[in-house]
């Protein structure tokens, strides 16, 4: 059960978004240009840095939410999203984004635990200085997200079918429309 | 050093601003809304918690900056500032302002180990549903904001006066505005 009364009964974090609009605006519009933005990473790869950092942070609605929306957008789909999800190091992804991801799990700690090293063997596997910036923000804004969820105690879905449905509306409409 | 190219030497997050005008905009203007925007809660109280996460998080950067700019608007200024990083407990501060430091460190934690309880404590000595909101959303920004300082191995300037300046900048001109 939510922590304060929401005056709404939508689930995670669309709940608290309704709830104070006015920090919602640039929540909206950071996770549209994070995840939605021109960018070298494609959007299915941006979506799994954000499931990856959800799932380590065992924020079960947004590892949910944005492990149906990497898959709705990557080729290896859902069985990509979760081999990935349970081992990094073997999952079917390019050297360049398993780099990526090994720095977002490192900024999950802490942002003091990256090092020169993580990020020398991510320019090595070919990442470039914007997709570096932008792993460890994407990281750092989920590491915000899954905490603002979680903090007030938002209602999870159950079914499945939920997220798949709201993964389609995020494809075809993005993070700034409400819905 | 900076782990990437940001073809500038601004300190900070501010240099990770000038980098990236994308993400800077609503990052600017979420940290407005949350820090300055109209609330019950003072802006001083606010920097206060936003310092105070820092602190946890161990970023000096920003609980330095948070600190100063705590400090210029807090009656009890400096002192205050540090008897509350130093010890939430005994610090010179409200009950409720005493509860909802509680609950940042929580979040800062973990959104997980926020419970009924901690809520019901602040709730009990005077918090609003807002003011609960807004801490918690203010606790899980600075996860955010610290991981992204520290994650991407930004400059700390060592000159304790540089912070100062800094903080009368951002209490006169607030976050919207680069500088």
């Amino acid at each position: 059960m939510t922590y304060i009364d929401l005056g709404n009964d939508i689930p995670g974090i669309r709940g608290l978004l309704a709830y104070r609009p006015e920090t919602a605006v640039p929540i909206g519009e950071l996770a549209e240009v994070l995840l939605r933005g021109d960018n070298s990473l494609s959007r299915g790869e941006r979506e799994l840095i954000a499931a990856y950092v959800s799932r380590l942070n065992e924020c079960v609605y947004c590892a949910s939410a944005h492990s149906a929306t990497a898959a709705a957008q990557l080729a290896g789909g859902t069985s990509q999203v979760e081999l990935t999800l349970a081992d990094v190091a073997t999952a079917p992804i390019s050297g360049k984004l398993r780099a990526l991801l090994d720095i977002a799990g490192l900024v999950q700690v802490s942002g003091r635990m990256v090092t020169a090293d993580a990020v020398a063997k991510a320019r090595a596997a070919g990442a470039t200085d914007v997709e570096i910036h932008d792993t460890v923000l994407i990281a750092a804004a989920f590491c915000m997200f899954n905490r603002y969820v979680d903090g007030l105690g938002t209602a999870v879905p159950g079914d499945p079918a939920e997220y798949a449905k709201s993964a389609q509306f995020l494809v075809q409409h993005g993070y700034r429309e409400s819905r």
